[in-house]
């Protein structure tokens, strides 16, 4: 991508699939507003699930979809979910799993990826900006982003210092930030399965009409 | 694997992945057998188990650790679960979530994956022995398979017959075996983008020694 090697078949592809983990992200967020007894940390919290769900349709996610249709996709093609990748839905589905299931400690913990965000993104929206103007009028997801990730990642990194005290907590901690990492490579390698090398989709889904 | 062009480290990765979805068999079929209030399906559906775990230590599972070991990994390093793909993870995983969260006629479909196996084991048995013949000592749980999954297989198609009587149920069971083949194709994509082609172990996962 950073490269310019894609086709637009491939970046449909990845906007497509990668539409079902930014639809799930708002779901995740409201599980660990759920989970916690603590007013001021709801409040802090909940400022992602406005970021992502918008005041109106202007949100995160919206701006997502935006960019699938500057790959060309029509907007229910995107939104019924209806042609990604299983493997990217087990591990989607994993991460709500993880949000679920596991302490709120690592529930939080797996949020900090964004603490690497700021700087990928905005190497990707030069590099998308160089090699694929077209999608030139998708990119306010990314834009939006650049300012929301760091804010949220400084909030998440001081409450995981400051309530992981012991040994066991913060290796519990480090685990979570490792499953989440595990999830999103995951999801990449899918794709690339799919859509690079071999490139082998499976039946049902998503195939591109321009190689 | 059938056409003989597996290496030993190949066969290694594949039976070390697989562990992780045979050991979460019985936890399905348990579950499976937890959802129902009629002693007679309980009854059938219990033999799976049996098949599974054995009467001592000599069910499917232990077979399966058999055929690890006979590709030259260490009983701990198969049943530790470790190194396995998190995508293998995750749609196992997943397997598990149908179970639980489907309709009882959605679990007891989702096994009709069995329909198709008796024919497979036979030419994989066959094909194993042609091309590995280092690995005989371990093929007794295809061996035990050839006539247990027919059997499994035929009362299951039998009870989804009799219980999905309206077009809706009949496409709930159709839907819920469509998703157990995309499970187990899944796994079998995920450890061909590893150790096939393009040949990218993620972090953490297993790495053979020989090539």
């Amino acid at each position: 991508m950073h490269e310019g090697r894609l086709t637009p078949g491939q970046l449909q592809a990845w906007a497509l699939n990668r539409y079902y983990y930014q639809s799930r992200v708002p779901m995740k967020d409201a599980i660990i507003l759920s989970r916690s007894e603590d007013p001021g940390f709801r409040r802090a919290w909940r400022k992602r699930i406005v970021d992502h769900d918008g005041q109106a349709n202007d949100g995160g996610l919206e701006c997502w979809i935006q960019l699938a249709e500057a790959t060309g996709l029509p907007r229910k093609r995107v939104t019924s979910c209806a042609e990604i990748l299983p493997a990217v839905r087990y591990a989607v589905d994993a991460y709500l799993a993880l949000v679920e299931r596991g302490t709120l400690l690592e529930a939080v913990a797996s949020s900090l990826t964004e603490l690497f965000a700021s700087r990928l993104i905005a190497v990707r929206l030069d590099a998308l900006r160089r090699h694929y103007p077209w999608l030139q009028a998708g990119l306010g997801y990314f834009e939006a982003r650049l300012s929301q990730a760091p804010e949220d990642a400084r909030f998440a990194f001081e409450w995981v210092c400051e309530h992981a005290r012991t040994r066991e907590d913060q290796e519990l901690a480090a685990r979570a930030l490792i499953r989440k990492c595990d999830i999103l490579w995951t999801q990449l390698e899918a794709l690339y399965f799919a859509y690079v090398e071999p490139g082998w989709p499976p039946p049902g889904a998503f195939r591109p009409e321009s190689p």
